[in-house]
């Protein structure tokens, strides 16, 4: 079945999740827009709720389908959020940051009550890791993080846009890394996190309480 | 014995520290202007150092006194770094930021091989905390982490800057908060520092290597 369908699949049915006057997290990516656009066709058909989206490009996608958006700011705290994942556990664990949007996502992540993830098959990993792990940086630190990083034996990258550095919704960089063979995640985020210049990393290991994944035909669903 | 020449004896006796060829991290603030205007003098006498500056305004500053600058990113490690402090205590733990450049400040702080704190005796305090603590803060976040630090009984603060919201050089906001009743200030950093939202705070716990304070018409050093 191609991870598209899948994709699909999944975020119709977060939808399930859904209800008359919420306030709903909007997450970035590809699952993410199939989810958008699902809540746009409900937003037509008479539900009422408000969304906060956690990219620039998932406002304006949602404002094209029809969503009323507020900030998080007006939102205080969320009723649900949903949001793709490069990569995800059996533990619940991600790894986010592909599409660049970490911080926003992480931050929204963190003031929803509940946080379902929508993905494809594809993503669902034994080891977090293949995919590599973005982390956020102050432009000022970045050439001295990414020498720190290197000695850490994380094989850094600076992430580029063609020939441009590749920057953030907050004008940031992106750095990605290698943590394929890392054996304890937690202790690592607590390291990377304690970098002066280090805003946020793309490790969310216990922000999940629901990921509905695409696979085949239908979903299957991993809870807490 | 008034302040600003406490400052002024403490950023002399600092120069002591600094050899021909040195990469030199410049602090800001009002101690650390005469620092750097000292250092000036020292240059324009024929001392050949590199310096790089903490904040926009210590660039300008320093670029007045004649200072070469480099970049962090060109520099790399510095050899040595000056910079006042909001408040010290006996273990040389410091709270800065008071002038907003705490982000840039840690930054360079923990790319040194040395790190000098000068200062008035006014700073000097028994327990860190009647000065508030600021947090530099993602805006997109701000007053969610607003409501979450008063939860914590933090009393947190915005600050402003006459009807305006503060700024940072990285375009952030800072929080105030009331840290004096906190009695594990290394576990409470850790608290805050996981917040998504909050990019530093103002907590430099372990950096420091030598204090030196003006005090009545000498000097007193303090060392780790």
């Amino acid at each position: 079945m191609d991870s598209d369908y899948e994709k699909k699949t999944a975020a119709a049915k977060s939808l399930d999740w859904i209800k008359e006057g919420m306030l709903v997290g909007l997450g970035s990516g590809s699952t993410a827009a199939h989810m958008i656009r699902g809540l746009g066709e409900k937003v037509a058909a008479g539900l009422s709720i408000k969304g906060v989206p956690s990219s620039d490009t998932t406002a304006q996608l949602a404002r094209e389908a029809g969503i009323p958006l507020i900030t998080l700011e007006e939102a205080g705290k969320l009723d649900v959020n949903i949001d793709g994942a490069d990569e995800f556990d059996a533990n619940l664990q991600l790894i986010k940051g592909g599409g660049g949007a970490l911080l926003r996502e992480k931050i929204v992540a963190y003031n929803s009550k509940f946080n379902i993830v929508i993905s494809d098959s594809s993503k669902q990993v034994e080891r977090l890791g293949k995919f590599k792990l973005p982390l956020e940086t102050i432009p000022f630190a970045t050439k001295n993080i990414i020498t720190e990083l290197d000695e850490m034996g994380l094989s850094p990258e600076l992430r580029k846009k063609g020939d441009e550095i590749y920057k953030t919704d907050e004008q940031n960089y992106i750095v990605d890394v290698d943590v394929l063979e890392q054996n304890d995640l937690v202790a690592l985020n607590n390291i990377l996190i304690n970098i002066p210049g280090v805003v946020e990393t793309g490790l969310f290991l216990d922000t999940t309480d629901v990921i509905i994944m695409g696979k085949d035909e239908g979903t299957v669903i991993f809870k807490k």
